[in-house]
């Protein structure tokens, strides 16, 4: 079985659902036609279904391997196929053209990702990692920095890093212990120890670039007190080039229930030479632009698991021979029928299907407002787009990752027993994903983050412009008979949602348990709708390629998987709605002790 | 972290909740007073404490070692414990006392089993195969057979295992190959390869042996033409001590994503001599009795793991400092509150809680009608309860192992980074469990087997009756103030289940794709009312001893989870209900080809 990139589905959703082409005019968009964005995303299937898809099964048996030394070799072929990465120019496909990149727009790249998430999740995060450790420096960097360091970082050349977590402290930072001591010619001595560092050493760039959160000395406690540094294992010469070997040290890796192939490493730094990014105690800010870039990431990273291992149930599914049709025989010559006849087979794949495509939709969606964000000449679609993006960010990374999850979990299923060996990668899959729902802040800290920030930041203005763009939707479409039951789908549910927000603002305020109980079922009452609005579109996109007179089954069957989705996965928003409305006082009423 | 066995919980079911003192006069209670299955259930909870949880990491590191002489190694530790679980008499406490068995009530050796599986499922699984080998040569053996190998599988001195699987056909066994030859010596010979064998190979018993299903030369083909027969490792001698080593091996093992203690084998038999059991072709029926009892076995599985997940997921709670409580601080001297302030973390917590607690109770009941199906003295009785044991297994199964599943997922989640990897046993928990979802008959097989099989039995006599059950008890206690939103959650979800029965009978009939569309909701929703009721009879229990003057927090704490189980678990049986409504048409709408 090999993946196979999803490159139609994408297109389609580009081209026809959110219409790229209207945007010819702004920065980025105008050298990207919808013909060149075909091309990149075709040339991008070709690398990821054959240069990194087959290392997927190698790197997780083989795994990274420690030396006493300090390093980590990478399994067979990633080298060579990190170093193709570099040369095919991937990871500067959406890097700014004045540091090496080839400006295509962030939703070009976000397609891109998911197709190499999907082929290779743990070789992926390397190139990764490294683009929020660009973004991070491109946000934050002194002009000398940037011209360092983010030429190497835009190609991949140079490897990055994100150095938040302590053994002690990981979504409270406020804890954090490593220590940075200014030096007289205006560097720091960082000194600590830092855990789960994902690419933290490897063997296949020249130099590695860490960014490290520290307390300068005498700095207040707390997240008040934390600056962002520079580190890289070799500081830079004066040309440039990767020069003496800094003080920072991989001093072992974790074992892990999946992503062998990305090296996870505790990092030690001992008086480790590094520089100030941005101001002094203003670290987290900045760390922030590369969290939320890699929380959106995250998201599109479960998705995009969940397309490999659905890929691989779909196969499966087709081959195995085993039972009968219950309305019979459909391989009648056969000793069996595939057990693609059986209905609960039919439900798993189905499942998986509508959330899969529907998804796809929404992250694009999103990816193409975070452009619209920075690069609308309209200051009213800069602001409703940056608020969408902020409003989004936790709803996919939380949304999507359990949902992955439960597609590679029910990818296995559809395998039987088969699933559990490790002779086929399902079981590569479901441990893979499974990382998902908890880096770059856990599935609960995203709801958090929903509920608590998210929906009041400027008095709740993006919810409301969401709430808005949705009815003006259904307005809009409430008599089109071919969309009928999407529409009501859509509104039942943005219904529920927003009986919800209703709720939570009444009850949030009164009691913040009240908010943090029900903001995991918030948030998936939050997913579901959102994904109703874009099968909606989808829907509307299909159903006028068909009266315009297409008979390819494409359109015909996003049709019949849309209404699978809101017959089989749309109702669950009322059991959200029901669960979060009975709040936090039962929830919270054992004594910790009487667990 | 240590696992506690929940002896509890265990002896307030046994004793408040179905009262098992009202049994004393049936054939094995008679000799089980409460007292003294508090004795057996206290001494196992030590064993399995102190001997066999020690184990489970261990057992999931090293694995079991195949060697080419067909020899399979187990983990360090797991040899001592096996003669340990011997001498004490573990696996004998519920078998014939004319066996050498101890001929305690079925209940009371599923009390001590889910204890067994969840300290250490992959050890557990060597006793229980072992046990179902037993039960399948009871019912079926000649009176020689049984004389013969009873005694020694009721001890565990020998191991016994269950051969169905062969790599072209697991669930449907109609495919089966593997040939039996009649001797003139009344055995046969046997020669097919079987896989995925569960203890196939070993070296902690002395012999072992195996139910091997088979064809008879020139049987029908299918699934009327399977036989069983007995193929021992070592043929026993004239003394009944293992002889001649028989040609029956493990070729290899199976690379597994869990169960590592347990040997998973490919078993080659070449011409093994083997005995028949019970009549030719007619080896399927035998073959369900051990598959009944083992499927009720593997229910248990999933919520032993879930226990042990859960209890390590609540010590990581309270100990790991990190943020602060939303209300305020709750350990204001320490740098940082301990997790389980948080409502996210409480919601996996007590989702679990009331899940395992409520589970544990059905599991229970479900044994209890195991015991009065073939002990009570009452035609009646018995009946209802061998009717319940047919209904209940395939709900147990399904509901119970995807429940599992879920909670070792949500407790991994309690333990955000450190859950994926291996330096707790988060991880473990979740891949062990995993199995538990497809061994021993897939969940969407055992949603069919209830909607197509279980369902229709006996013109619905099984269903009626326990809706009659629930009627009942709605009736007696609806002007309960106390346990009035137990009643209110049990007759909503009662009637909806009662709606999805109707449903299934008008639709399923008319197109049997109706029925394999609406399983695995409806299984879910059986489970869901099953466990309603059971909180109803708990806290029937719980306050009648808080009215009894008891202030034991134990009661008051039934009362919150029981109620949190209805406020935040119980509200999935609506989404089900409309979902398994839509029917399968747009379920089955898409051509295989277009997946």
């Amino acid at each position: 079985m090999t993946y196979r990139a999803p490159v139609r589905d994408q297109m389609f959703v580009l081209r026809d659902v959110l219409n790229i082409a209207q945007y010819a005019d702004l920065p980025g968009f105008a050298d990207a036609s919808v013909e060149l964005v075909e091309q990149v995303l075709t040339e991008g299937a070709k690398f990821c279904e054959e240069v990194l898809a087959p290392l997927n099964g190698i790197g997780d048996k083989q795994g990274c391997v420690w030396s006493p030394d300090h390093t980590v070799k990478t399994p067979d072929g990633f080298k060579a196929a990190y170093r193709a990465m570099v040369d095919g120019g991937w990871p500067a496909i959406g890097a700014e053209p004045e540091f090496g990149g080839q400006g295509l727009p962030a939703v070009v790249t976000l397609a891109y990702s998911e197709m190499s998430s999907a082929a290779n999740m743990a070789f992926a995060m390397y190139p990764g990692l490294t683009h929020g450790c660009y973004s991070a420096i491109l946000a934050g960097g002194s002009d000398e920095q940037k011209a360092l360091y983010l030429p190497k970082l835009a190609t991949g050349q140079w490897g990055g890093t994100m150095n938040l977590t302590e053994p002690h402290c990981g979504t409270d930072l406020g804890l954090l212990r490593t220590k940075a001591v200014p030096q007289a010619d205006g560097s720091y001595r960082i000194t600590g120890q830092k855990i789960w560092i994902s690419g933290g050493e490897h063997d296949m760039a020249e130099n590695i670039v860490h960014l490290v959160l520290a307390r300068i000395e005498g700095a207040p406690a707390g997240v008040k007190g934390i600056s962002l540094f520079i580190v890289p294992k070799h500081i830079p010469d004066a040309q440039g080039h990767p020069g003496a070997r800094n003080s920072a040290n991989c001093v072992g890796l974790e074992e892990k229930m999946g992503i062998h192939g990305n090296a996870t490493c505790v990092m030690s730094y001992e008086d480790a030479t590094g520089w100030l990014i941005g101001e002094e105690n203003n670290g987290l800010k900045i760390m922030f632009v590369m969290m939320n870039e890699a929380r959106l990431g995250v998201g599109l990273q479960g998705l995009a698991q969940g397309e490999a291992a659905y890929q691989g149930a779909v196969a499966f599914a087709k081959d195995r021979l085993q039972g009968r049709s219950l309305t019979g025989p459909k391989n009648a010559d056969g000793p069996a029928d595939p057990i693609i006849v059986h209905p609960d087979v039919r439900r798993m794949l189905m499942e998986s299907k509508c959330i899969l495509e529907g998804g796809r939709a929404f992250m694009l969606w999103t990816g193409m407002h975070g452009d619209l964000a920075t690069k609308s000449p309209d200051a009213d679609v800069r602001q409703k787009s940056h608020d969408y993006m902020g409003l989004m960010t936790p709803v996919l990374k939380g949304f999507f990752t359990d949902k992955g999850f439960k597609i590679a979990s029910d990818s296995l299923q559809v395998h039987g027993g088969s699933g559990f060996t490790e002779s086929y990668a399902a079981s590569q899959y479901m441990r893979d994903v499974r990382i998902t729902l908890i880096y770059e802040g856990t599935n609960g800290v995203q709801a958090l983050d929903l509920v608590g920030r998210k929906l009041a930041a400027s008095g709740g203005r993006a919810v409301m412009s969401f709430f808005a763009e949705i009815d003006a939707f259904i307005a809009d479409h409430d008599e089109d008979e071919t969309l009928k039951v999407f529409v009501e789908g859509l509104q039942t549910a943005k219904a529920q949602l927003q009986e919800a927000t209703m709720w939570l603002m009444s009850n949030g305020l009164q009691n913040p348990d009240n908010a943090g109980a029900a903001s995991s079922d918030y948030l998936h009452l939050f997913g579901l709708t959102g994904t109703a609005y874009m099968w909606a579109l989808i829907a509307k996109a299909a159903a006028a390629k068909i009266a315009e007179g297409s008979s390819d089954p494409f359109y015909a069957d996003k049709l019949i998987t849309g209404l699978f989705f809101v017959e089989r996965v749309l109702p669950d928003t009322g059991s959200h709605l029901a669960k979060l409305k009975t709040g936090s006082a039962t929830m919270m009423a054992l004594a910790a002790d009487r667990f």
